[in-house]
């Protein structure tokens, strides 16, 4: 299957669903129009479809190697990373002063969708790094900065981020690493990290981790935590690159996807411990850390959504060649799966919970951008509660979505699905880490119920649910006949949300085992009911085209609609398993108690 | 983890769901009671704990390697499939007169359970031989049977079931191998057959193929198949083996899972024509492959079971062991994730759809013995036609949820879910063949809705939701304050799925395309409602041990309340997705339009 970057699609749902157009034509930036930033879109998904899609395939099946201390990518990876960089993509959201094209936040979550869908084991890598480059920008003193982040910047080194540890994953509370105060005022680095992506590779001239330590006497749990810098190569001061760091990574894990992304185990401190600089302040290297955590959740939620759409794009194509049985047109010969209806409620499902997940990804990104960029204080808080509010559900809702789409793709090629060669099997493999790394879902839904719900004494979840309303109550007053139902399924979701929604509130002080034990359903619920909006205000974007001549869209309308009439009606349901407590979880010990 | 097959689990709902103690206390067999059935069972889990689960991760890595038309299993396969087919396990169901064990069929789906929980790759060349097996009684000549019944029922023959061709997967008409007869009475193949598992390995003497295809002149399309035995090695009239049969292996497929067992390419007539005998009458061969299909069915429904019973397994001894964040029990450590209630919802989720599927298989396989040995004429049709109603529901909502529970799993595990090693990614790339072969899920679906539910005028429906009824009020009437609000919502998704049958019912005339549209939703629908009763049914079992004060089984009740509170509460939601019809698929070819 020739994958396509969907550029037209992700133009669609910025505008549509984000009102980026709309934003850029009330408040211009300079040298920024939406036509700028349609070309700037298309020729990422022109580089990405004919330049790192060809990777995907290739190298799942070399996957990265290991080999004393040195890790190879497979054949193919270091060119394109090379044009890829040189063509000034790893910049597109750095800021100018140090090399990047500094474009909005939005432009990159249309990019990250794009190189990931093309290939997750290749993105990967970019993606370590821009979260490095925030985190840096952030907190790195101005020396850190002029050192390290116009390389950075450019591409010619990367970064990575090393949180985790065997005893300490989810919980970084027990992170053991140890950072000693030299007398330089650098710092030495003890200990070993899992689970780093693109620790090691041969991709780049330089690696410049980010480590979370732990200094002598620090406080016990995550207050202790300091982020240090170290670099694979030291950085000598006229910026030449020198000696090896005393860091290396010990071995790559053998995972179910990305294989042509190196998982490294690193250990930092073999001899005179790894030279590193402090990032920000000593023991709030967790704040620094957030920074990015926070972007690369989102950029984790768009992972998803990119997977989803490349298996949704294998499966239609097979589906429109593959014949079997008989459609309900008739006819003497096999019908092509897509006309059999259970082939199309599948790849409608597909596509729509795609669509939605990237609807609300792209809300998401608007916040961010908002939160920084609004006229007002007021706006600009505004946003960034309602960032804050939606990133858990950008991340867990999307990543679900991916997995579920790409179990769908391989389900409808049928036998040839299990089979490696055709690739359906492989964005199920790469897609299944998503709902994990950057925060296991469940984490994410606790996140949502514990600490967003209440921002802003409840009224940035408010400000939501209304919006949604408003999108019913737009679809029933303008909406055509093809919507069908939508806007009655749209406010049977928002009812369900908002009930759901009070009941959490509640809940957090007075029973927290009940709005725990709901999280992951509560969740599930917000994001099919946004998602709903999302898709249901692309419908009515469509239509207005549709009537200004200009539009041929008008299957975003008959999207809208299966979504909230097939999908959506899960929501009432999820509502009531979440209204009926954490009782039936109360009697876990004897529930999961071995019977044999 | 030590994997253990779940011998106690098994027995229970054999016994309380599929009341298969109660038969035989109501119909004595000779030497057959539930001691003994219980010995056998206990006896069979012991050997597939000790003996085979140990393959299982070997298996994998190692896979099954093709060369020059011969297949190696991986080291240990033809030791333990010697010892395992030695101890009789071979035999289970089949006639003693051919040297099996002649037990009920019952027990060999709980023995089908027990084999593919410790390795499905193993346990896949035992499962082709008993279809073979069965369709082989069922249609053989007498000389077939006495000539390749014995040592296919021993174990050292094993048998392959050659259906599916590159144009022909699903959709069977388009099968293309020919068969010509020759002067001798015996018939001649020439064609290519794909998937045909354990189509050539080393763990046996011989291999029988039963091979569809079609004579010169047959009418066009599935009525024009005969079915036909090829050994691999000629039998001399002495039952002695001969020369190699005009049949080759040209090579086996790069999967996803399922790794130690060999999915082979077959190549018939080479030269001469593979020697093959007829089975049945000619042009009838789809009846006799269906007597395999069906009993396949219920194994692979039973694979799900068993993917799932070993996912959760891995999942809760991980749970117990791993420590990460606070739990709610306070303390100052980490808590380990079991006490974490999003971690016992998934867990529970798990075990409970596990265990309704497992009662969904016990039914199906109680049905399908008492439509051989209930005592009346009108007994054994109902029986028949209650069978035929499940079938579809026991394979298809099984496999998808082997394939949620082993997904389920690998979240569990958080990263070392996606890593090899831990042996979680596996369960979840076995598991996902089983929703595809012997018929993709979505035409089990199809099955369901127009040929399973107008059996019997529509009665055999009707009977199984008022033994769902009758569950719920017994759960009401008798169940203890532990079944929380069991019966109401057990109500609710009866009356959902009552609801929906009548209007399948009536749609299967007037708008199949909301019919077939609808059908996977209706299954999923019937699974949840039939799954809640087998789960209350072991709950109220489990109670009336307790007040015997034999039981310590009430985690029974706990699983039956988390299902019917949290997950069976979907089936209002999709009852609301199939009401709104088949409109919503219609503008098909605009939704799925490329927009990019």
């Amino acid at each position: 299957m020739p994958y396509r970057s969907p550029v037209s699609d992700i133009l669609f749902s910025l505008s549509a669903v984000a009102d980026l157009r709309g934003l850029l034509e009330r408040a211009p930036q300079a040298d920024l129009d939406w036509d700028a930033i349609s070309s700037i879109v298309a020729e990422a998904g022109r580089f990405a479809t004919e330049e790192i899609a060809p990777l995907n395939r290739t190298g799942d099946l070399a996957g990265a190697a290991y080999q004393n201390g040195a890790v190879t990518t497979p054949d193919g990876f270091a060119d394109v990373y090379r044009h890829w960089a040189e063509a000034g993509w790893n910049g597109v959201s750095a800021p100018a002063e140090f090399g990047g094209m500094g474009l909005p936040h939005l432009v990159n979550v249309a990019c990250t969708e794009i190189w990931n869908g093309a290939s997750m084991g290749f993105a990967l890598c970019p993606l370590l790094t821009e979260g490095a480059i925030g985190a840096l920008k952030a907190y790195g003193s101005r020396e850190l900065l002029d050192a390290y982040l116009p390389p950075m910047v450019s591409g010619r080194w990367t970064g990575t981020m090393n949180l985790t540890e065997p005893q300490a994953g989810s919980d970084l509370s027990a992170v053991k690493t140890r950072a000693e105060r030299a007398d330089d005022g650098t710092y030495r680095l003890f200990g070993q990290k899992i689970f780093i992506t693109y620790g090691e590779h041969d991709l780049a001239e330089n690696i410049v981790h980010l480590v979370l330590a732990r200094l002598p006497g620090a406080p016990p749990g995550t207050r202790g935590l300091s982020l240090f810098l170290a670099p694979k190569l030291l950085v000598n001061a006229d910026g030449s690159l020198g000696a090896r760091n005393d860091l290396r990574c010990a071995g790559i894990e053998h995972k179910l996807g990305i294989h042509a992304s190196p998982t490294c185990v690193m250990v930092y401190g073999d001899n005179e411990g790894a030279r590193a600089w402090l990032v920000g302040e000593e023991n709030r290297g967790l704040a620094a850390m957030f920074v990015m955590m926070n972007a690369a959740r989102l950029a984790v939620g768009t992972q998803g959504v990119a997977i989803g759409d490349r298996a949704y794009q294998r499966a239609v194509a097979y589906a429109r060649e593959r014949r079997q049985g008989r459609g309900l047109k008739g006819g003497d010969g096999m019908a092509p799966l897509v006309e059999h209806p259970d082939v199309q409620r599948m790849l409608m499902t597909m596509k729509a919970n795609v669509h939605a997940a990237r609807g609300i990804c792209h809300l998401t990104g608007v916040s961010l951008a908002l939160a920084h960029h609004a006229s007002s204080e007021s706006a600009r808080t505004a946003a960034a509660d309602r960032a804050a509010l939606l990133t858990p559900i950008a991340k867990a809702f999307s990543t679900d979505i991916g997995d579920e789409t790409a179990s769908i793709g391989v389900q409808v090629h049928g036998g040839m699905g299990f089979i490696e060669e055709t690739g359906a099997a492989q964005d199920m493999r790469d897609s299944r880490i998503a709902a994990i790394y950057e925060g296991a879902n469940g984490i994410h839904a606790i996140d949502l119920v514990q600490r967003k719900l209440p921002l802003a004494g409840g009224e940035t979840v408010k400000r939501e649910i209304a919006g949604i309303r408003e999108v019913a109550g737009d679809v029933g007053a303008k909406g055509g006949a093809g919507f069908g139902a939508t806007a009655a399924r749209l406010n049977d979701a928002a009812g369900a949300l908002e009930e759901t929604t009070r009941t959490m509130q509640q809940w957090l002080a007075s029973d927290p085992r009940s709005a725990l034990s709901g999280a992951s359903q509560y969740l599930r619920l917000f994001g099919l009911t946004l998602g709903g909006a999302c898709l249901a205000k692309a419908g009515l974007a469509a239509e207005a085209l549709a009537a200004d001549g200009a539009g041929h869209e008008l299957g975003r309308v008959g999207l809208a609609r299966f979504f909230a009439e097939k999908v959506a009606v899960a929501a009432p349901g999820l509502a009531q398993a979440i209204a009926s407590g954490g009782a039936a979880l109360e009697p876990y010990e004897a529930i999961l108690a071995e019977s044999a």
